[in-house]
């Protein structure tokens, strides 16, 4: 005991408790980093409009009534106990009618995996599909995907997209790679932009896919697999169509990952409910995954949106309203913002196509503040937005770009129709302080 | 676009889509395989006992009324979008306000992540603390520790325990491999078996690991730490203490990893809540990796349990009723069990002391079934039980143990009191008809 005591005089601070090498480099999300800053400053009583976060305000933007009151209906039912391993039976039916009737995408339940977000079924993706050390592949900017690559230990191949191809990649930016990869990840409608890939841009990309892996299969090797994340897909405006890899070549059900849910297009990123279509083999891979991650959509929320998404009449009502809203902020964000560029800011921004984003350039490099100090990268540009234009935006650098870049994703889920005009009035203020 | 409709008719089947080695070998859980047998039978009209899964019947045994109407104020509030990155500030305050009052620990909020269960804890520790290659040694049978040491690319160090030590390790299993290890993962009170870890062992346990880590820090060196899995640990009976490392010495808590959360003393599996308490460091990494699993429990559950977890007199209330219908249930399967055994039926059965869990021994290995087939490995004892006895028990190989051990896991969430006359009976008459 003696020894003991000895031990317990000893000095153990932070450093000493040291992690594994992947949990001591992998990075936290920026995004939430910047939004927590911002609402600091909100909540001490200042007045900034968080257009960081990737989310919604629930009073402006609430789930579904009758989803609501289904969750309601199943936790009076007593519904709280282990939900089954890969998601409820009857929600991945719903599921599967609910893909069939809006998309036209044929997924049986033996195809669907239920998780608490659309996040774990990535994990699981990665985790899954990847060896250590292989290779994944993605374009940049995107979301996170630079974290599940470094967790599942894999190697990084970034393709820079460029604003003029509405930051979308192409094959012939895959090309050069399609030997070597393990997984291609795609986002479409894309998280930062908002923009979505074309159908012949898709095509092309499916074809090296499909010749890739007729290759690899012939040669008895793991095929190279498509993760496609279309957790926006429903959030389209206009004339806008999302397109999948599946609608293109059915053959491409092999090897393609959808990524789906109802986090995003029923606003109920708290709710927890994501799920992924896949290949039967690798959907019962996907529910080992989950099971042992516990990463499983709460039972009575499975159950209510079991019901909820058959209910087509009021998920249709919801969804027209919910885009007309979302739309409108869009819309209303690029008018402003292109008379700002017309006044000489320093300013672009991309046409809104899809999701809850609107692309933005904010280029101040060089400008000299009001105290003196010149804007020397897009962290000044950030800082300045926040505290000077009240408006927080998040740099592309947070979604692996380089740190060169000035453009800024701009989310309209927290803001409020009446506010836009206050918001852009606040930047052309800001900017005309500039020198 | 030849070359594609050419691709378009490879046929792919199911062993073309190769996955990752970890995931090719990674098991899904065996008590749930079971469980789902029996549910097919239970389903298909046959009146079989399902005492395979640590879960309960959510009509005998519900969550407390009072978090179910928090649950439902909290939807009819709109707390629907995403819940703060390592759990809400309120319910970290009130888990830390619980865990004081009820087990004397003194955690800060920033120590404690909150999850959607356990498991994405436990697959965080293992994650963030245990680098591939590095040793994790854990006792079988336990429950889950091989597919956690699999998925982390870790090398196993299992040590198996004794049915005369209540199958609780000792730090003498434990001393010949402390050099070597990253983490110990211990668990108590123990699933499977409901028996409690003791001061004086657990003691020399932290004696142990104490001395390893005043080595290892002095040099610099990644320390060993101890996952305490005290999820049941609420739910201790007669004269049984449930006693932590920490408790024991408060040194202990730099290098120990508390799992603990709402599923199982307040029957709330399905509703997805789970913490963990670990050095603010560590709770900080853990954060990150939940946030990337996307493993949050939802928003609405989490304000409820804020307020839930600080209504003293109703969480006490529920807990010793809770805890009375669990007692009397074990015990009473205890009595008819040990009466069999007292008629020589080749029964053992281990007292009681906590968690929903009796372990038994059923050894029937050459005895001869009225079909004339002779019982020749747990696995026909298994289905003879849940086929002849009409009763679903676990085996203890599904826990790690070796496949000759005839232990098995019996848990009580799901039988009513009345019901353990009939079981017993049925399991009397059909040992009777074995020769």
């Amino acid at each position: 005991m003696d020894k003991v005591l000895e031990k317990a005089q000893l000095k153990i601070s932070e450093k000493d408790l040291k992690v594994s090498d992947m949990a001591e480099t992998l990075v936290f999300s920026e995004i939430v980093k910047l939004a927590n800053e911002i609402n600091d400053k909100i909540n001490s009583g200042e007045r900034v409009f968080n257009l960081t976060i990737g989310d919604f305000n629930s009073h402006i933007f609430p789930i579904p009534d009758e989803f609501k009151d289904l969750i309601i209906k199943s936790y009076n039912h007593h519904d709280t106990n282990y939900p089954v391993a890969g998601g409820m039976p009857t929600l991945k039916s719903a599921i599967s009618e609910f893909i069939k009737r809006k998309e036209g995408l044929d997924y049986k339940p033996s195809e669907i995996t239920v998780a608490s977000g659309a996040r774990p079924l990535i994990f699981s993706t990665f985790n899954t599909l990847v060896n250590p050390g292989e290779k994944v592949l993605y374009p940049v900017p995107s979301w996170n995907n630079n974290h599940y690559t470094h967790i599942s230990f894999a190697e990084h191949i970034c393709v820079e997209t460029r604003p003029e191809n509405n930051f979308m990649p192409y094959a012939s930016d895959i090309k050069p790679y399609i030997k070597d990869v393990a997984l291609i990840s795609l986002c479409s409608p894309l998280n930062p932009t908002g923009t979505v890939l074309t159908e012949e841009n898709l095509r092309e990309i499916c074809d090296l896919i499909l010749e890739e892996n007729h290759i690899r299969i012939s040669e008895g090797k793991k095929p190279v697999y498509l993760m496609f994340d279309q957790i926006y897909w429903v959030l389209t405006y206009g004339d806008i169509k999302h397109i999948s890899p599946v609608s293109i070549y059915p053959e491409m059900k092999n090897f393609t990952i959808f990524i789906d849910g109802m986090s995003k297009y029923f606003a109920a990123t708290g709710v927890r409910l994501g799920w992924s279509l896949a290949p039967a083999s690798i959907t019962d891979r996907f529910k080992t995954m989950i099971a042992h991650m516990g990463a499983w959509a709460p039972k009575a929320e499975q159950i209510a949106a079991s019901h909820y998404l058959k209910d087509t009449e009021n998920v249709d009502k919801y969804l027209e309203h919910f885009k007309d809203e979302l739309s409108y902020r869009l819309n209303k964000f690029y008018e402003g913002l292109t008379k700002l560029k017309d006044k000489g800011f320093g300013i672009e921004v991309i046409p809104p196509q899809a999701a809850i984003y609107l692309t933005i350039k904010v280029d101040l490099i060089g400008k000299k503040k009001p105290d003196g100090c010149v804007i020397s990268s897009s962290q000044d540009t950030t800082r300045y937005l926040i505290n000077e234009a009240k408006m927080g935006v998040v740099p592309f650098y947070a979604f692996g770009s380089p740190e060169t870049s000035q453009w800024f994703r701009l989310s309209v889920g927290t803001v409020k129709r009446d506010e836009i005009d206050e918001c852009v009035g606040n930047l052309e203020s800001a900017l005309s302080r500039l020198q």
